[in-house]
């Protein structure tokens, strides 16, 4: 039956769009149909690739009238498998990769509107060109696209500064579930019509419609940035400096936490390593201060505020890059963390956040306690310690057997979600649910909420039929 | 029957609730029934007024059992009357103002938590009192309550810098309408846990649930404030003008369009008034650039930068308050307009948004058109011209008849909603939809849109009870 309804449904389309928009090599629908960690792995056959609005438009009422779910997928770079299409081979990809124009790009109005297959570094160019910036940034900056960054409310290593995706969409185009178009693309900064589409868009995984094109708001070009690496006793400490320098500069921009147990790991794993500073301390703190103003002396700045901290005990040393490659080069200790653990053994990651003034103590007390349970790992939390979210990591022990990650990886996760969700956490602050937290959402939401989520969906998509088994429990 | 079920529902909550919380008295009633600029009239049996989260998740709960329709209402001070009873009786006032707590101001994590009944002017107090301030204000502070500014994603003069109230929300509590709570006061700054039911709530008006408290983001106290005001010949040139200091500086919080014709009507009408500049220009900025630094000489950066953009010819004259009492005559010039358009003759508001960039051009062919089809009344736009949004006025002919409001202001209406909906704006920048505008909303907007509103309604609110007749089509 639902590969008799596909066959039609591909028949459907193939009559509205031409030939290039629908995939059905297996060899060429291979290397989309796994997550991007290669955990989770789905079957389709085939893929629709539109090129326009108006195409994704007929895609959906095809999809509709033949009942044929669809998985939108961007550069398949998602954490979560949120566009991973079903084992059973039930749905059909819809890729927005050929969708990739960036319809205009304005420093005046500091607006660009982009296509939802644009790359983000693509878009980082043209902003680029017109003296202005698309601040927000992450690792898979090459391949991941503005539909799937918007649908997954993306966050990165510049949220402090200038907010998540959610912060940076000034409009949404879509087509909603019933094939209707949703243009949101006015980018009005004031409108109360209702309740706001384009929020509801914005993290919602592809469940509630697809996106085909963002309004984003541009800063700035930056000027000079300077980054500083600092040693202090505790993430208190680290959370301290923050507020330190927030309160005497707009200039910070990023601001990680490192412990020294991840800061070893880097050194002895990762080639072409040093540590910053000439002595050990339990944390460290990466600073990174950016300005758009030329005459503006930031590094001056900084080392300023850094000779403050230092006086008034804030912290016990910290060191300026004196040029672009040592900055480059603070930030790969930082950005090797994950590699670093990887090549030392089993490490199990939890995307996490809860309210920014509990997180030192919720580093230290989860780690002791997640230790103290599971005896021989090495928990840490390090990461974007100023949005209140850091990346808490529970090592294996030395003597942990293969299957580690599977099973007692999976008590652990259970203990930390509970901990997390007993300080008013989120179990998942960047990545989304997709496939991969589902039960642990379903496990740990308050009903009230799963029900709300539960009667938007259905409301919205009544037969089912966008990105179905994602983020709603 | 609806006499009866109310009985029954007020009965109940008497049981649960303590005495004071259901008014019945209709001398205590008659305040509230009415929307703030009298146009429209309700009735209603009881208001409730619960004290705290607990007692309107109660009341919500009751309210689900007798099938009692509910209103929340705040200060009512909304200017589309969405928080005024239907005429016919049939709902209950759900009345905040008792729950008027303010749970925390923190400095730290520049977070403040206020209860739904908290007056604005109050909350501006609190944090005031630890060295910061909650940035939105508008003309109704003294009487206005977070939870309908909430509800209703309120705006303002300061909305160029730091944004409407979703900019400024970081979490909401409110009661769903199962009677489920809500909690989102945890305010993680990073959190992806599928839809954002804070964004849904933000702007709904009270037809999706209850807003019972609310986490607000808190910036630096004003230090130092500059105002000025600037003759300029069209309203492009106002844009240029605030494009200009926009990439100059970043202390620009208030820019508002004057034309002349409004100025000269507050120099007519309103006592104590006089005009800036010494000579007459076509239209007018009134311009306010503040700082948190106390070192920033904030007065001699507009000067100097208001003297560039006289030597780039973008401006016409430019002068500076002098000190503070000529800074609040400037903004009582810009103020003073409704009343000094009131003093004149009848005078018919439109609260619109266009994309910013387009606001210029839209002013001038908007009101030459209304004035061609209108022969005799006079058009013009003034206000946040940098967000795009404009309180675009049409002033009767002065020959025109005491009916005119309800007769030619009806078809004008719809003429200037026309041309706002032609150029993808905002029939409703500020105000919502409420009762006044829900028939323009339904005329004017997608169907699609209009079906996703009405899903989601129905999906959270399948019995109806949660503010009826608002907003939703």
């Amino acid at each position: 039956m639902a590969n008799e309804a596909q066959s039609y449904f591909i028949e459907a389309v193939l009559e509205r769009l031409d030939a290039r928009a629908v995939i059905t090599d297996d060899r060429e629908i291979e290397p989309w149909i796994s997550d991007w960690r290669g955990r989770v792995h789905g079957q389709t056959r085939a893929i629709i690739a539109p090129s326009s609005t108006d195409e994704v438009a007929d895609v959906v009422r095809l999809a509709n009238q033949h009942r044929v779910p669809l998985v939108p997928q961007g550069g398949n770079t998602g954490m979560a498998a949120g566009a991973t299409p079903p084992a059973d081979g039930s749905a059909v990809l819809l890729s927005l990769r050929r969708m990739n124009r960036i319809r205009s790009v304005n420093a005046q109005s500091r607006l660009a509107v982009a296509e939802a297959g644009v790359v983000l570094e693509t878009l980082h160019g043209a902003a680029n060109e017109v003296g202005m910036r698309f601040p927000l940034t992450l690792g898979a900056r090459g391949s991941c696209t503005i539909g799937g960054l918007t649908s997954t409310n993306a966050g990165g290593t510049q949220v402090l500064k200038f907010g998540t995706m959610r912060s940076l969409v000034a409009g949404v185009e879509a087509i909603l579930p019933d094939g209707s178009i949703h243009n949101g693309l006015s980018a009005l900064k004031k409108d109360n019509r209702g309740y706001s589409l384009d929020q509801l868009l914005i993290g919602a995984e592809g469940t509630l419609g697809i996106v085909t094109a963002v309004a984003l708001r541009l800063v700035p070009a930056v000027a000079a940035r300077a980054v500083a690496w600092a040693g202090v006793e505790t993430p208190q400490q680290a959370l301290e400096l923050l507020r330190f320098l927030e309160a005497r500069t707009q200039s910070i921009e990023g601001f990680e936490l490192v412990p020294q147990d991840s800061l070893e790991l880097v050194l002895r794993h990762i080639p072409s390593t040093r540590g910053p500073l000439s002595e050990q301390h339990p944390w460290h703190a990466l600073i990174e201060a950016t300005t758009s103003d030329a005459d503006h002396d930031i590094s001056g700045e900084l080392e300023h505020l850094l000779g403050q901290a230092l006086e008034e005990k804030i912290i016990a040393d910290a060191t300026l890059a004196a040029n672009e490659a040592q900055a480059e080069a603070f930030w790969k200790l930082r950005d090797s963390i994950s590699e670093a653990e990887r090549a030392e053994g089993q490490t199990l990651a939890h995307d996490i956040s809860v309210p920014i003034a509990d997180m030192p103590n919720f580093i230290l007390a989860a780690a002791a306690e997640v230790e103290r349970a599971f005896p021989g790992v090495i928990a840490s939390g390090f990461g974007h310690l100023g949005d209140g979210n850091i990346h808490f990591h529970v090592r294996a022990a030395s003597h942990a057997a293969p299957g580690w990650y599977e099973e007692e990886g999976a008590a652990i996760t259970h203990m930390v979600d509970d901990l997390v969700t007993a300080a008013g956490g989120s179990i998942s602050a960047e990545h989304g649910i997709g496939q991969l937290k589902r039960d642990e959402f379903a496990r740990l939401a308050p009903p009230g909420r799963i029900h709300a989520l539960q009667a938007i969906k259905h409301a919205l998509d009544p037969l089912g039929i966008m990105n179905p088994g994602k983020l709603v429990p």
